[in-house]
């Protein structure tokens, strides 16, 4: 037999396809959708930088910007090794594509359960820091950071709830304004020199507690290293980018290896340059917008700027783990569901789970950063050493031009990515990231399970045999079985499809109260529909019951049989309550009791 | 045409029907499951008496024993009045559906309003008592009183879930444990006359603060009436009686109002003898108890008894609100669903919302009775009104032999329980009285607004006038449209089945994935099933838009179309997460878009 593939699509009328480009990403969008998390981490990466060196005393800050070199060049490196990932792996997945092309089995499943737990913390992570960015410039929202918190994440749900596109328009204003806000707060501040306004409490002079040395200077190294999360959520989410999808994201973060790189030497010179120390109740941001414009409305608008990117990071996630997930259920580690990513109520779930995720892990920790970055932190690195173990692997197997550079480069940028979880995780065990040698091996066992599962599931299924041809039809003639609750339009709906569906038609109605019974089967003979009416008996008042006794005996007799439900279709979807639930229980009393059909047909209501 | 009722159910096998009587309650089980909540208010109803009578100081407490002894003919009168009650309406639903048929359609909703509101606070002010009753005897419990209600109902709700006779089994010991320790608490009391040990602290003189007149007598008079809130719930309730229902109902009831008339004047003059006055923090019925055993076991097994009843009292709701609901269903009034009262997972979502909405109230009020009982026993009271009223109006219209005499005691009770009310509300209304006159015109409204609907709905239908007779089948061939994921066992059975439901069978692919979409076609042209696979392009990897579109296609042409998917049916319930997601998004796409017959036939798995 010929298979009949057509050039264009069956359905001649429309039916909304056109309209889901739209809802697909630019370059420009990208840079807002998926990596404000990343622009915005210059908000905290180089103040971990300074308190970590300020355990040396205030003089060993001026190390910030060799420091800060150095995260810049393991920036390039991620950047640029990102873009080949993008360009190996068009179909997004980051990490755990290139583990499972080039690593196995076990390694992608480590990816893969520490890109889950990374999203989630994402979400937590940049409300968190929002919240807490906002309270340092209106100090009277110190008490409320959970409440501020969550109020961000129920706007981001809404605004992803309606879909990614219109999200990224949403925050390409603001984006662009942290941009130009971070390097006017640069530029002006170099410019100038001295500072304008000195914001926050001082401290005191800072008594060093820790020798400078190597390891201090690696603890320091580490810790900026948190400004690098988020350089991999494009690579994870090709597929939102419009066509050419390879090229727009590879663009993309090019994009955003530039802005990142120059704010972080640019931060980290202004920090040198105006000496700059940790301070009571307001950040390090703060402290260089002040010093550059004094505490006038520039300032407001650098640091509202800084929160609102901050909080929309948590965006980040909402654009990534979805697809993450989908490419994890075609690989049969997720249920077969979150392969449906594109189908809206399915894309509705993920949205609405996430946020469910994050708030409560955010009412756990009570909106506190510190105790979910060493977590966050730890699963981002994981992520950006496999990858870059898996670039090393591919370039051996391909062994095209230049493969032994781009070989060296990875291998330098895994040491590195390695290195710096090794660190995070020796230095936070105890304050959490003991949690995820909890977290991070139950999620593989899962994925394990679900996998296993459905593997058994695909040798009943016959998955890759051939089935036998489809069976003829039984002897018996076969029966549509018609519930009847009562004589209206929609029994008579019911009655003509059933008479298409089948050579015989049996009408049941289970006789639950006597009255009612009756007047029914006195309408049904004034109607006269030319079939019969059984009444089936209910002692206990049950409707399924009867029904599925009389259906199975049916079967029994060697009759294929077809049970045909009339459903009604509400014009609005708050009234779905009220419809169908005796259809509903019916069908599945059916399904999981008898080898019947089961089938429905809508009446649509006005 | 004939209408053909067999006289045994058409069902060959047994399909759990005949398990259904064991469902059912004897006398004896119904006092367990049905009456606790009356029993258990002898545990606060004197209590509240003594309470609001030494507002006029300590010697106002002998008024005790009168006032006990009119809420004890009140009681007789209840009693008489609901056994006439359970005869006139054995379908249940107790004041809703005497007023339905005697006071018209206002007074049956706000019956029904202040029914549910009963049946939910019923559940929270038990738990509540019962977690306080269980604090005094074990002091260290006092701070965590929610905690423990808690419990209660996490106990409760499993125990409703196995069912409800097998609930009634589980709490007749602890019933008969109760009833044998109060009434032997009264004998023992008054045969000792001297108490034989004191607990509590000593709360110094009571001074009076009002004068002991007629408001003050009227305020112990409607204080102590709470001990009667609960009589009602055997009317209610009568359908979850085994025939004859309503004999063991009457039987059960009466039973119900001799043990609490007697525990109640009881108790009074135990009260009287043994000069009882409040003190703090122990009940007046474990200073009964301490009196007549001392504080040794007999004195911990009274209390404990009372606290296990108190709190299983809340059992009252999990038998009668799905009894009420499914009659506001039948009429209408509620959404059809809960009409299936009998079936299985119907009946597990309302135990499972009942107990939802009593841990809300809990939590909302932090497990303290006092803020509940008003609330409580106004609703009460307004359904025993209504039912006395409603009892007066049907003697009046029926004229039977005696009607006067029924309808003068029915008046009586109307007035001194309308009393009740009246006097709850104004002594309680800034206490949370309030509360009421917010939830049960929302409640009302609620069902006039379904009621509404379904009017509507039942036009459109044409319920009540006879359809046109079934339509015979389109020109065009009826067409089966199978979409096929893969080639196994389960895509045989689909196409197998479809071949019998119609006279074409297309075949249909969505092509997300090249590469899978080759290797399907492939494998499809190796099986050659007989049957041409379509295989419909889909530009933005979604599933559904396109075959809605090829089906939208077919039925424009004129063709009656029919989807037929196959469901995998997993063994066990927790593997369903992980199959029929993508049946079920296509088959509510095709639903609210196009008017094809969606069915499935069921692929089962070992």
């Amino acid at each position: 037999m010929a298979t009949r593939i057509p050039t264009r699509p069956a359905g001649a009328r429309r039916t909304g396809q056109d309209r889901d480009d739209s809802h697909k990403l630019t370059a420009v969008g990208g840079l807002a959708a998926l990596s404000l998390d990343a622009l915005s981490s210059v908000a905290y990466g180089p103040e971990a930088v300074v308190i970590a060196l300020t355990a040396a005393g205030a003089a060993a800050v001026r190390l910030t910007l060799p420091i800060s070199i150095a995260i810049a060049l393991l920036l390039i490196v991620l950047v640029v090794s990102y873009r080949q990932v993008i360009a190996v792996h068009p179909d997004g997945g980051g990490a755990y594509a290139v583990a499972k092309t080039s690593l196995g089995q076990r390694t992608s499943l480590l990816a893969a359960a520490s890109l889950v737990v990374d999203y989630v913390l994402t979400v937590a992570v940049s409300l968190a820091a929002g919240a807490a960015s906002l309270a340092s410039v209106f100090p009277s929202l110190a008490d409320h950071l959970l409440a501020v918190a969550l109020v961000g994440l129920l706007v981001l749900t809404l605004l992803n709830l309606v879909g990614i596109a219109e999200s990224a328009r949403a925050l390409m204003l603001p984006t662009a304004v942290f941009v130009v806000a971070i390097l006017a707060t640069i530029v002006v501040g170099l410019v100038r020199h001295d500072p304008v306004a000195v914001v926050g409490h001082d401290l005191g002079p800072i008594e060093p507690t820790e020798a400078l040395g190597i390891v201090l200077v690696l603890k320091a190294f580490a810790a900026g290293c948190s400004a690098l999360t988020g350089v991999e959520a494009i690579a994870n989410g090709v597929p939102a980018f419009r066509a050419p999808a390879v090229k727009r994201a590879q663009r993309t973060e090019l994009a955003l290896g530039v802005l990142l790189g120059v704010m972080l030497v640019g931060l980290a010179v202004a920090i040198k340059i105006h000496h700059i120390v940790p301070r009571g109740d307001v950040t390090v941001l703060a402290q260089l917008s002040a010093g550059a414009f004094g505490t006038g409305w520039p300032f407001y608008v650098t640091n509202l700027a800084v929160t609102l990117v901050l909080a929309f990071a948590a965006n980040t996630s909402f654009g990534g783990l979805p697809v993450l997930m989908s490419l994890l259920a075609r690989d049969n580690r997720l249920p077969h569901l979150f392969g449906l990513r594109a189908e809206r109520p399915v894309f509705r779930y993920g949205v609405s789970a996430l946020a469910l995720l994050s708030a409560v892990l955010l009412l756990v920790v009570g909106a506190d950063t510190n105790q979910l970055l060493p977590l966050f932190a730890i699963g981002v690195f994981i992520g950006f050493t496999i990858s870059q173990v898996g670039l090393v692997r591919h370039w051996r197997q391909t062994r095209s031009a230049g493969w032994r550079g781009r070989a060296a480069l990875n291998a330098t940028g895994a040491v590195l990515t390695a290195l710096a979880a090794v660190v995070f995780m020796a230095s936070k065990f105890t304050e959490g990231a003991w949690a995820l040698l909890v977290i991070i091996p139950v999620l593989i066992a899962g994925f394990d399970r679900v996998e296993n599962y459905y593997a058994d599931v695909g040798r009943q299924l016959g998955l890759g045999e051939l089935p036998p041809r489809p069976a003829s039809p039984g002897r018996q003639p076969a029966v549509v079985v018609v519930p009847v609750l009562d004589v209206s339009r929609r029994t008579a709906l019911a009655l003509s499809t059933a008479q298409r569906l089948g050579s015989s038609v049996h009408a049941v109605a289970v006789g639950i109260d006597p009255s009612a019974t009756k007047s029914l089967c006195g309408q049904w003979r004034t109607w006269d529909p030319g079939i019969e009416l059984t009444v089936l008996p209910s002692p206990h008042r049950t409707l399924v019951a009867p029904i599925v006794g009389y259906v199975q005996t049916l079967i029994g007799d060697g009759h294929d049989v077809t049970v045909l439900l009339s459903e009604v279709e509400p014009r609005h979807r708050r009234h779905e309550l009220l419809h169908n639930q005796r259809g509903m229980v019916l069908a599945a009393a059916l399904r999981s009791r008898t080898d019947a059909v089961v089938a429905t047909v809508p009446f649509r209501l006005e």
